[in-house]
């Protein structure tokens, strides 16, 4: 049996694979591998960032949060994403468009061949891709109803989507954005950068997902906008049944925080 | 570096270790970690039970979801529990006595001397301990207003803490029953076989907790009783402040389940 194996700081988590389907390097090293449990498994820059077993709870979190809290959410921006699973959920709503920004072709290529999560998202006719760096994009781009950053860790290639000036740009161009923002357990560094940073942005909120295979699988969000987001908009049964894990009870729990993580967001308001 | 490795089916987890402090072997295979972040970590038979890291989350959730649901909670029986860590939060309620069972002296004796979690609690004047078979003890024992059980995996010693009959003793012995009841992600036939076998227990539902060392993370609890579990009784306020992670809102988050295990919750009624 062989082990990837991820390490954090003092810990680790290791996932048996039957063998690696694809890779390829340019702007990231990308791995695509069969594992003996939870289907396949994508890694970038020798970190996990989706198994088939436990994506929907990531994605569905990521992208079903924020737009059951806008109102006409019609005009959705992904920035990252390459995998298409946010694609994919977006698309479960009555939307208009949906632009996805993906810096590195690679992911997208090896996804849509390799992966297949996106569920033929990409095919969509409401679907544009464009290959920007994202914080560039939104320079020069539309407003949108909804902005989602699904991004890699806060370095490299994804690091700019975690400064301040990037959620000062995020802040004129929607009416809701959500971003994923790393372990609140053990990887406090940076998930008081994020706090600090997108503190520019109105009525800004933390919600928790559990992601398995992510480090120490206490995932936060962070949502901001002008809505109670803890409200679920009535058209929410347009998309239940179409959700493996996401309900209205899953989008309310989601906001209630361990008294550990409550003080730290308090403290940092 | 040296890691510790406890592997689950197709996944494990990595824990690097500075030392072993102590070991004991009896009943069960006992040993005691220092490890580099998550400070002194219990292991019973190649299994983690304990980090000083995380325990309080799952402590936290086994001891004060029952206790702050039942009226008038003041006589209690643990069952398992050696390490004290779920004495300590049974203390931190007006309760008259606290009866813990644990069939394997040796883990009391370590845990005492060298993890110390337990802060004082098998001192406390209202404290009983019996070492003695949990399921055996029932069979003589007088009624408790709450029976807790922290048990290992359902093998070995912990084996008769999960059959039909267990739960028909504690029916007749409490007012509120609350287990530990492994990951229903990946241990599906531990968690299957406890959903039957519970079902003579009144009112069972299921709650969850994020507990970062066990297996996959996502952890689930049984309760049985005749109380509304999402009712947080109002003398809530009396261990406020003393919670690391509960706290109103997490015992109200606590019960709402994703879609996937709603399901499965469901069809085992």
């Amino acid at each position: 049996m062989e082990w990837f194996v991820e390490e954090y700081d003092g810990s680790g988590l290791m996932i048996s694979v039957k063998k690696k389907i694809a890779q390829a390097e340019g702007l990231q090293k990308i791995e695509l591998y069969e594992t003996e449990r939870f289907g396949k498994m994508l890694v970038i820059d020798g970190k996990i960032q989706i198994t088939e077993f436990d994506e929907c709870f990531y994605h569905e979190m990521l992208v079903h949060v924020p737009l059951n809290s806008c109102r006409k959410a019609k005009r959705i921006l992904i920035i990252g994403g390459g995998d298409g699973g946010a694609l994919r959920e977006v698309l479960k709503h009555d939307i208009e468009k949906a632009i996805l920004v993906e810096i590195d072709r690679n992911v997208i290529e090896l996804c849509k061949k390799y992966l297949g999560i996106d569920s033929g998202a990409f095919e969509d006719p409401r679907v544009e891709v464009v290959i920007e760096d994202g914080r560039k994009f939104l320079e020069h781009c539309e407003t949108f109803d909804v902005i989602i950053v699904d991004s890699t860790d806060p370095v490299g290639v994804s690091d700019p989507l975690f400064g301040k000036d990037f959620f000062e740009l995020c802040k004129e161009k929607c009416k809701v954005f959500c971003s994923q923002s790393q372990s609140p357990l053990i990887q406090k560094d940076y998930f008081r950068k994020m706090l600090a940073n997108s503190s520019v942005l109105r009525n800004r909120t933390v919600f928790l997902a559990t992601i398995p295979t992510y480090p120490m699988a206490l995932w936060s969000f962070i949502i901001a906008g002008d809505y109670d987001f803890r409200y679920v908009k009535r058209n929410f049964k347009k998309i239940r049944g179409k959700t493996k894990h996401y309900n209205p009870e899953i989008h309310l729990s989601a906001f209630m925080l361990p008294e550990w993580l409550k003080k730290e967001v308090e403290n940092a308001y």
